[in-house]
Order: structure tokens, then sequence, then C-alpha cells
């Protein structure tokens, strides 16, 4: 049997340098046209994580995605895991040079992720760029008077986040962010099939014209968009250093975008797998949040059998202020049924930490931890650690997806994030002045555009190191602004900007 | 013997989807160091072509190129093309949407050659605008006050001819230009090994601090950028529709920068097979002029043993005006001691000019015109007309390498160039104000940071439908304006702009 499907899968793959490629919408199709063909139907687990305590500083999510998946396999599961691709332009600008996991716990060719892979952010730019020129040629034809999409660049730069193009003459002001944060992403995150992406970028609002929107299907050859994506919606195999296969594909920002890989990728991975572990981008407030209330809730993903919330030894102990916040994450997804291990990773010389924080964490009622220096010691640290983790994903529980929340106003779901994710009830939820224009603004857009507002997925723009205004205030005077509304039509989902703190969609490099 | 050497390539050899990536550096630095292995020494048969009358028409040099290769081997030629890999901006913005040869002299997967390959050119656009976002980093630490270094797009928009960055803070002017027109376009173009590319880029002028230049190679770490350019530094192999085998590698344009494939591709070519066809870009005057001017005198490219210049029926014949530049380029490529043969590409609807067409060519004393509608008929339209053309490229006749013009001054070399390629005598090479200046300040440059001036390698930027500031003029006013100088010490080059006619490196979309 096994062989059997293996090369149905096979037939999709091809393979580009050290890498293979997989074409997931033909795979997944040929899959639903063919109910007869044996497939698994495997379980998600979520890897996620405390809030940081600054942008740049991860707690270790790739290295644990990956240390888990090896451990797991040497425990005779088979699992493999599902990565998003790390912005190019971040790791070559950044000052660590990657992002694919260290030391035992790597992939085997860490360079391909972290330097473009086999192109796909560089093929979305250029479609999210060419979207873009088509809608000047728009207003030059008196098509559009005024343009909603942004430019993006792969590089980051801070002195693109405000510039005039066509200076000295029109003197356009206009704002460029980084390719993970585009509409144009979260279109590939989401699409199943290339027309859905079709239908989804012929959806995106180009911009106004006398006030009324104007989407881009309205004036731009489709084909020319999705003929340069073609190769990037295909998710990337590769493998850890031990060999076990590790998917990667799609970057959107957790802060301020979906967070998640491409549905299409876990999808892929679960009809080949028993367990799929995915790495969700930035804390539990971010990318946990956006695949449970974004991606499952809405968009048809699965539901995580399991959660593990990742943590360094210090991040949720050393700041006072700042403790409440590693327990809200591990209670919060137990509140939502989903089995949550605390799992703790140490870096060099933080070893005789493990009794203490084993000690901690019984007396906050957690699950017991996995603990492990995964850098130095990989999976090996891990697989006996993993019995309890290995029964909550195998238990036959039916894990019911939450309901969608579709048809609510964007203010209820508003609230219920707040309280649910940020754990800051209704009457601590503020507007700051403009917020009320601003979702005047989308919801007019939209209801001129045919577009039903209330059906668009809640998308949380914020700072990815804080989940309030000010997560070191007490618990009781906890606020969230709310500072703008937009709507990204194509991709069928709308941003709100939360919390006073500043987003970064355009990083300064280092 | 051949068994033998085409598995020491296959070792240098991946798959990338539906073409190979081939490490060409590699490859040739194994046959460097192993001089007793088999190699065969290529000769290279240049395609190039009349001016054409605007920017936009091509006269069907990649048909001629992909129908030339299919039926040499027709004939039992072991004969390969290298084709430069178009400007995926251009190809999806523009009305033609391909630039790959058409009908029956077509590459098998036209649309990979169209749609960014395998990410070359994007990931050169991402190095380049790197580059650029280091020297604004340079500017923040005091290191560099002004950069010198363009950003990249590898979508046209006009608007980005002239933008301002950091708009209402610094506001600082800049410009942006096409990927194919960039520095580090020509020092892949140019380059034979990674350090090689790693000793021009560092090499590269970044900007000036207190007018003193400074160069990347003082604050940029090299990794970064050689780590991004990884594979888009190997050539890729295709093939015909008919299997013969197709080298695609670089693409700067002919216009405004070298106008010529990698020299490693051609290198790689001439040691794998007996004739390779090298297609240059725009007019005998651009790319054509290019490859012998400046890959072959200068940077040890192969001088070619037979050119062909390819024309439309229409193209010599229907501007009465412009009846002199197709003559002009034969009988200058011919005093070249290379044979050239004329190509006359028909569209339909022109078979029956064919007799009138071969009358004028021999009343110009051209050689015997190869005829046929590529498009329509591809290589077997050709193969019976080839007698002469294979004759001259197997004649073992030595092939000199006119001498180095490294030394004389600029302006020597600029005088020559106009001459030998515009037929513009020195006394009508006119300066336009502030060239003068513009040509002071670049020696400055390059005098304060050791870079010998007269020893860069000249490339003309021009219009590519022009020869002169007027080519309907008559022969003994037509008159060549110098504009301006531009350094590109990394690459290696002097480019100057001239004539009076618009550059486009950055065009309008269609």
């Amino acid at each position: 049997m096994k062989e059997g499907y293996m090369s149905i899968l096979d037939s999709y793959t091809t393979t580009f340098g050290l890498v293979k490629k997989i074409d997931a919408f033909g795979y997944l199709d040929y899959l639903k046209q063919h109910p007869e063909e044996p497939r698994k139907r495997g379980k998600v687990l979520l890897v996620t994580a405390d809030t940081p305590l600054k942008a740049s500083r991860g707690e270790g999510k790739t290295t644990t995605t990956i240390a888990l998946v090896d451990a797991l396999r040497e425990r005779g599961v088979d699992a493999a895991a599902v990565l998003r691709q790390p912005s190019m332009g971040i790791t070559a600008a950044g000052s660590k040079g990657g992002a694919s996991g260290g030391g035992k716990s790597s992939l085997s060719h860490p360079e391909l992720i972290d330097w473009g892979l086999c192109g796909e952010m560089a093929a979305i730019a250029c479609a999210q760029n060419l979207l873009v020129s088509f809608a000047e040629k728009a207003v030059d034809e008196g098509v559009l008077d005024t343009i909603l999409v942004p430019r993006v660049s792969e590089v980051p730069s801070r002195s693109l986040r405000s510039i005039a193009v066509d200076f000295g003459k029109g003197t356009v002001p206009e704002r460029v962010v980084l390719t993970p944060t585009c509409e144009l992403m979260q279109i590939v995150v989401l699409s199943r099939s290339m027309d859905e992406i079709s239908h989804r970028v012929s959806s995106m609002i180009a911009g106004t014209k006398d006030g009324k929107p104007v989407k881009f299907g309205e004036f731009v050859d489709l084909w020319r968009i999705t003929n340069i994506l073609a190769d990037a919606v295909k998710p990337a195999k590769t493998e850890t250093i031990n060999g076990s296969p590790i998917y990667v594909h799609c970057g959107p920002f957790a802060n301020v975008s979906l967070g998640i890989p491409s549905l299409v990728s876990v999808e892929m991975a679960c009809a080949e797998h028993d367990v799929v572990v995915v790495e969700a981008g930035y804390g539990t407030d971010a990318g946990a949040q956006k695949w449970l209330d974004i991606a499952a809730r809405e968009f048809g993903a699965k539901w995580p059998a399991a959660a593990v919330v990742v943590t360094r030894a210090t991040t949720w102990r050393d700041d006072e202020t700042l403790a409440w916040r590693y327990p809200f994450h591990v209670s919060r997804l137990e509140s939502l049924n989903i089995p949550t291990f605390p799992l703790i990773n140490l870096w060099e010389g933080e070893d005789d930490q493990v009794p203490e924080l084993l000690e901690q964490a019984k007396s906050l009622g957690f699950r017991k931890p996995i603990v492990g220096n995964l850098f130095r010691d990989g999976g090996d640290g891990l697989a006996n650690q993993l019995d309890d983790f290995v029964s909550a994903i195998t238990d036959d529980v039916e894990t019911k997806v939450p309901e969608s929340r579709r048809g609510k106003t964007l203010r209820e779901r508003i609230n219920l994030l707040c309280a649910e994710a940020y754990g800051v009830p209704v009457e601590r939820v503020i507007d700051k002045a403009g917020f009320a224009d601003s979702l005047k603004e989308a919801q007019d857009l939209c209801a001129n555009s045919g577009v039903i507002f209330d059906d668009l997925a809640l998308v949380a723009v914020k700072s990815p190191a804080t989940m309030t205004d000010d997560d070191h205030a007490p618990e009781d005077s906890r606020t969230v602004t709310l500072k703008k509304v937009e709507v990204h039509a194509g991709a069928g989902v709308v941003q709100v900007n939360l919390t006073s703190s500043l987003t970064t969609p355009m990083p300064k490099i280092v």
C-alpha cells in the first residue's frame, strides 16, 4: 500500500537542485478525485512559543520543530514537519544569518532555505510589484486614480518605509513593505489551486477611481501573474541532518500577516505522514492564534491534536512583570482542549536549572515540560521525554474545530480575540483617534466592491514582542488600542492594527 | 572518449525542475587543473542583427539562433547555442510575453526561460539591493555620505525612474534601474569564479565620504552577497523542441550594458561542442560590438569564427534614410576578418520577395544570404543553405583576437568605437555640455580609489534603435554626442552615454 501512494506523490515531485518541489495542488486534487487511493490522515502538532522579549530574539521554534520530528521518528512515529520559508532579505541582512534550526537540530541544507530556496519569495515579490506597475498603467489610462497596493522588497531598507515615486514630477508618496507581509503572499498561503489564486488576485482591490474601488480583475491579464508564480506555489521538500522529511512553503510574517506555512503544504504532509509538526511564527499570541482562528476556523485547516509552547529558560522567568505571558499561553491552549506541552529550550550552561524549571512548571499546573538543549543534543535529548506527548496525539480523541466567526461584526471578533488571545476584556479595548473612520472606510470600500465585510477573516497586526499596549502593566490595567483597518479582499482577510507598539514591515538591517 | 568527458560535466550538473543547472565555475576549473582530460575547442558563431527600427521590435535573433543550431545539428555538426536570459519583468509586462524564439524555432520550455528561470535574475536583484541597504547603513554609521549604486527592480515601472527614499524626512533622491542594467549583473557575466565575484563586489565603489570613494569591501561581509548569488552563477541547460542543447545564462541589456551571456557559459559550451552559437543583443552596433570589443578584446572570450547578421525583409529596405545601416554592419564585421552571413528572417507573406532580396544582397557585395521563415519552418528551412557557412567555420583559419585597448585614453577608445561601430569620424564626435566634467569626475573617482581609469573597458550606453545622434541624416553629417561617464569599478568597465537619444533602463509597461 505504502509503495502505491508514494509513487503517486513522486509523480508530482521534481528535483530542484538539493531539494524537491512538489505540485501540491495537483497531488491534493488527485487524491480528491480518487477517494479510493490510500492516504494518511496525519494529525497536526502546533509548535508555538512564548512571546519573545524582542522581535529579533527567537525562542527556538524551528530548532524545536526539527528536534521534535527527529525524536518522533526515532520513536518509530511517521512524523514530518512543515516550516515557513524565512525571508532572504532578513537572513542575508541580519546578524544571525539563518532561520533554519541549529546545531544537531538542523536541516541538511540550511543555506538553501535561508538564501532564497528556489526563488519562491522572489517570484511573489515580482508578481506583487507587477500588479503595482499595472495599477500605475491603469492610473495613466484613467481607470484608477488611487493605488491601494504597496510595492514590496525582498531586502529590508528602512528608507523604503516612506518613498515618493515619479519624484519631481508627480511625486506620489508610497510605502514599500517586505515581501512576507504582502497580500499576494497571503493568497498563496490560503489558496488550494491555481484557479483559486487567479480568482483571489482578480478580487484584490487595486485602488479607487473617484472613490469607487477597482479590482485587478478589471484590467490585468491574470496569466501574467500566475505565470510568474508558477513553481512558487509548490512546496519544497528537504530533510533534517538525520533524514527526517521537512516541507517548506511560504513565509508570511506572524506579527503583521498570517504567520503560517501554506495550507496545501500541511494538507499534503498530512496525506503522507501520521504526524505533521507545524511551526507557527512568533508567540502563541501570533502564529498559533492565527493557525487556530484563521487557518482552522475560517479556511478549513486541521485543528491541532497537541501543541508545544517553546520558551527559553530565561524568557518566562527573568522579567517578573512579563512572567504572566507564558502560563497564559499554555492555559489558553489547554482551554481549547489542545493538550499543550511546555518545552524549555536550554542554552549552554543552563542544564543545572532543570530541577527548578520542572518544579516551577509543576507549581503552575503545567503538564510535565519537555526540557533539552536542542542545539547541542538534537532529537536524541527529547525522544525519551515524549511518552505523554505521543499518547496525547495518538489518542483517538475527536477534535472538533470551533465554529467559524464569519458573520459576526469585526468589533465582536476583535473583542473575542483580545479576550482570548491577549487576556484583555472588552472594556479595555480602546479605539485610537481615527480608528472608527478607518473602520468605516474599510466597510465602505467593501460595500462598494461587493465584498461582505463581516465575512473577511480577522488578521491582527501588532508588534511581535507585545500582546497589549503595555505587557508590563498589572493585569487589570492592560489595554489594547485599535489603530487602523486594512482590507485584503483578494486574500479574504481584514487586517486590524492593534496595540500602541510599532509594527515593522520594513525592519532595520543589522 | 566522449563518454569520459560527458560524465565529468554530469558531475557538475544538477536537475532544477525542467532544466539543468551547471556549475560552470567548477567544471572549467576542473578542466584547467586536468589538461589531460579531453575537451572540445568549439568555435564561436556570433548571431547579431540589424539595428532595430525601435527598441521593442526584434529582428529575430533568438529565433535565428535556435533555427541555426537545429539546422547545424541536422547536418551532423555538434552545435549548441548560448542565449541570454530575458528579463522577466519585461516578458511579464510586455505585449509579446516572451523572448525565447517562436514557432518551429522554439525552446522546449520557453515559459521557464521567459518567466524567471531558476530565479537567477531575482537573486542578482536581491544582492544588488542588499548592497544598497548596506550602503545606507554605512551612511547611518558615518562611513559614507553619498551612495553611488542604484537599487534595481525586476519589474518595470516608469515611476521608479526618479524616486525619493526616506520621503518626508531625509528625502534622498534616487533612481531605480532594471536588474539587467546593474553592475552586479556585469560582474556575474564577466567573472570566472566565485572568488572573482567576491573580489569584484568588494571593488565596487559604494559611494563617497567627503568626496573620497569608499568600496563595498570596506564595510560589507562578502559572504552575504555570494550566498545570495549561489545558484545564480550557474548556467541553465535546456533544449530546442528538436532536442538541440541550449545554455542560458545572464541577461545584461545590450543597449545600456554588456549585451552578452556570461563568459563561462560560452566557455563551458565550447568545451562540450564543436560549434557554439552565441546570441548578442540588439544590433551589430550593440551586442556584437560588445562581444568583440569587450568580451573578446578585454576579457579573453573567443573571437567569432563567423557571424550571422539577422534582419527582416523590411528593416533594411523600407526606410531609405536608414538603409545604410545593414550593409554597414555586414562590411564592418567582414573588415574584421569575420566571415559574415546575411540572414533574412521572413514573416508570413514575404516568401515571394526572396529573389529580389538575393539580388539586392548581391548588388551590395554580401555573401549569399540565408533566407527563411524561421518561425514557420524552423531549422529545416535553413539546413540546405548552410554549405558556405559550414565551410567558413570548419576552415582551420587562425583567428587572431585583436589587441586589447587597455591603456589608451578613454577619448581615444571612444573615437575608435564611433568610427568603427557607428561610422562617425572623430571630428563629428561631440561633447555635450557637462561631459568633460563628468569625465573628470570619473577620472578623479578612480584616481582616489586606486583604479587605473584607462584600464577600464569601455561600455557604450545608447538607445538600441540608433547608432548616431540622427541615423536619418546623410553620412557626412552624422554625429555622436558624448553625454556622461559612469565608472563600474567592480565590473572593470566605464560606461559612456552616447548620442542624443534616450536610453531607457526602466521602460514603460505595455
